[in-house]
Formats: C-alpha cells, sequence, structure tokens
C-alpha cells in the first residue's frame, strides 16, 4: 500500500485550511503598528495607496478564476465578486469605495491612479496572484481566495482603529471595510465549500493548501515591501 | 523616414477590419450546405453538437478578455457578455438556448453535454481562441471577437433556413439565433469602438487584425473538421 495517499476527509482538510491561519498577515508588524495607532499619516496613505495597487486587480484576478472554470454554476457566482468592485456603473463599487478612502486620508485620486507611491514589491507580489489565477487550475486559485476567511475580523480590527486612532480620516472612508465585512464572509464561504467540494483527491487537497499557503506569503511580502520603503511624499 | 509607419486614420482602420469579412466563414461550403437545406438529420445534429462545444467556452474566453482588461469600464460592458451566454441563473441564458436547439433537433441533453459528437479539430479550434484571449493583450483578443461585425447577416440566413428547410426542428430551437441576432450586432459595435479606440499604433492594429484574420481561420478550420467528420450515430 506504500505511495498511496488518501485523501483527507471533508472537516479534516476544512482544519487544515483554517490552520494556514498561522500564517496570515494580521500578525505582520506593520499591521500590528496600523491597528495601534502607530503609523503616522505618511505611512498610513502610503499603506493606502499601495493597496490600491491590490485592490484594483482583484478583479482581473476573479476574471482569470472565471476564464479557468468549466463549471458555469461557479462562474455565475464568482461573478457577482467582479462586480461588487468594479460596480455596475462608473463611481460605484468595492474600487471606488477604496478611493473614497484614498481621498479621506487625504490624496487626490490622481496621484493614487498614478501608482506613484507603489513600491516594487506590493507590485510584484500582486501581480503573481493574478499571474497564478490565469495559469494555475482554478480550483487552486480559488484556494488561494480563501485568506477571506480570516480577513472580516481584521477588517473588524481596522475599523475600529481607524475611528479611534485616525480621526484626521473623515469617516466616508470607512465605507469599504464596512461593506466589505459582510461580503467577504460570505464570499469566503462560498469560496470554501467550492474548495471542499472540487478538490476530491489527496493532491488536490495539497495543492488547495500550497495555493493557500502561497497567497499568504504574498499578502505578507506586500507588507514587508510597504514596510521597507520610505515615507510618502 | 524608412521604418516610420503611420497609424491608419480611424475610417481606414475600420474598413480594413471590416474587410476580414472575405475570411468569414459565411463562405465555407459547410454553410452554404447547411443554409440551403442540403444537410441530413444527422448531419444537422452534428453541427449543433460541435457548435455546443464553442458556445461553452465562449464564458470562459470573455473571462480571460476581462482578466487582462485594465479598464473598468471596457470590463463593466465585457461582463454583459458572460452573463449573456451563462445567464443569472441555472436554467436561463445563451448556453441553454443553444442546447434547447440539442433538444429540439432531437438529442438528448447529456448526449450533448458529454460530448460524444465533437471532432478534434472543433475542439482544436475552440481551445486556441481561448488560450488566445488568455494570452494575448486584451485588445488582440477583442479584436478577435469582431467576427460578430459579420454574424448577424449569417444567423439571419440561419433562421430562415431552419424555418424553411428543416421544419422538423421545432421552432423552439430557434431562441438562440433570434435573440443573439440584436445582442451580437450591439456587443460587435461596442467591440469595434474598443479596437478602434485602444489599437493606436500601426504596430496595434496590425495585431488587430491578425487577430481577426487568426479568428476567421479557426472559425474555418472548425467547420472544415466538422465536415470531414463521419456521420453522428
Amino acid at each position: 500500500m506504500a505511495g498511496i495517499r488518501l485523501p483527507l476527509g471533508r472537516e479534516d482538510f476544512a482544519a487544515a485550511l483554517g490552520a494556514c491561519s498561522e500564517k496570515y498577515w494580521d500578525k505582520h508588524p506593520y499591521h500590528d503598528r496600523l491597528h495601534s495607532g502607530g503609523l503616522d499619516d505618511a505611512e498610513l496613505r502610503r499603506w493606502i495607496a499601495n493597496r490600491w495597487y491590490y485592490q484594483k486587480r482583484l478583479p482581473q484576478k476573479d476574471a482569470a478564476i472565471i476564464a479557468n472554470c468549466p463549471e458555469a454554476d461557479v462562474r455565475r457566482r464568482w461573478l457577482q465578486r467582479i462586480v461588487y468592485q468594479d460596480g455596475t456603473r462608473a463611481g460605484d463599487g468595492g474600487l471606488e469605495a477604496w478611493l473614497a478612502l484614498a481621498t479621506a486620508a487625504g490624496m487626490s485620486r490622481s496621484e493614487v491612479l498614478d501608482e506613484r507611491y507603489v513600491v516594487g514589491g506590493a507590485r510584484l507580489a500582486t501581480d503573481a496572484y493574478v499571474s497564478f489565477a490565469l495559469t494555475r487550475p482554478w480550483t487552486e486559485a480559488v484556494a488561494a481566495s480563501l485568506t477571506e476567511l480570516f480577513s472580516p475580523a481584521l477588517m473588524s480590527t481596522r475599523l475600529s482603529a481607524l475611528r479611534d486612532h485616525y480621526p484626521w480620516i473623515d469617516s466616508s472612508g470607512h465605507a469599504y471595510f464596512i461593506k466589505r465585512i459582510g461580503a467577504a464572509t460570505k464570499d469566503a464561504a462560498h469560496a470554501r465549500e467550492v474548495v471542499l467540494t472540487h478538490c476530491t483527491t489527496r493532491d488536490q487537497q495539497d495543492a488547495a493548501l500550497d495555493a493557500l499557503t502561497f497567497k499568504c506569503d504574498l499578502l505578507w511580502s506586500m507588507l514587508d515591501a510597504i514596510e521597507h520603503a520610505g515615507p510618502v511624499g
């Protein structure tokens, strides 16, 4: 029987996915500083401007998953993620809400959109995620999205931090997180179900766990790059 | 000035795109036979079952274009193509309408969905289109879609042919073409505008024309493969 590796049972596989939270970027020192009020204005703006590059690429990452997905029901549900970020018309959607955070933090739209503050490592990590979704099996890219299992708690912490420690940011900038906490919870529950259902061999389960680790690593490296860059402006 | 190639003016570029109609598959001998009533029942079913493979891959092709497109306004409009084919719920949308054509022509859903009649050349040509959209600049993939400038006329001919020459196909099977003629006209007008706007250098214009030629060639080869295959069942 050597060499035969049985698939994990559903609950064990779900637990293994959940255990990847150990590598999630909620424990990164830069997040600690952000959430304890330790960032100065310029650092907070740098974080917002760099995260913009990640946010703006999310619809393309999600479209890459749909492009590789032969399951119409999964495509239909996943399409809602693109609509969520791009909106149904100009001036609508999650990307606009992120730009509202940027302007509430004192930046102009144009200095965010021209990406002058985006550091190489943040761009590299983001582009690696989109490339992963374009080139790897769609189930692995869905597994990579499962950092959203861990993000609602982090966003709740962040929302409190913005209110408590950064009152100079107008509350109109909080909308992205207020709306996203609930949406991410639903999106993650769907994605988790897709992974549990479609990754049925041990090799597929291992690939899904590797994908989620890869995603945690790339998010972590994005914050490393932001942390090590010089101050904005 | 040797080596400098000025871009075509907008009207000349539009005319060059339109001239690709010379290579469009409306002139393929198999379409001639289809539209003049020359196919027997088995041949018509074979055509429907092979085209199913092409139809079912369209949402993935369109998602690949969105995955590579950095323009939110283009993504928003292009998303409508995915919704058109996949529908907003199971049992809805263009793909379902194509399956309705298959059942109206006397096939079961399962014998279409299991792709038993799909010939290698039709699969190859279709997959080449999806790969093109995944790997080439999004403007080229949009240009490749411009065969839809030529398809409404072909679909009108086909609709008449179905009514006149193939009355054994229940009219419930005609819905795909009835709806698609108007939708393709609008989609093609949008795609043409995107290409005219975003392909501004002569190299980009040439690449767009090459992409449209590539698409015409792959459609043609799909019909070659269907024609040269043996009869169904």
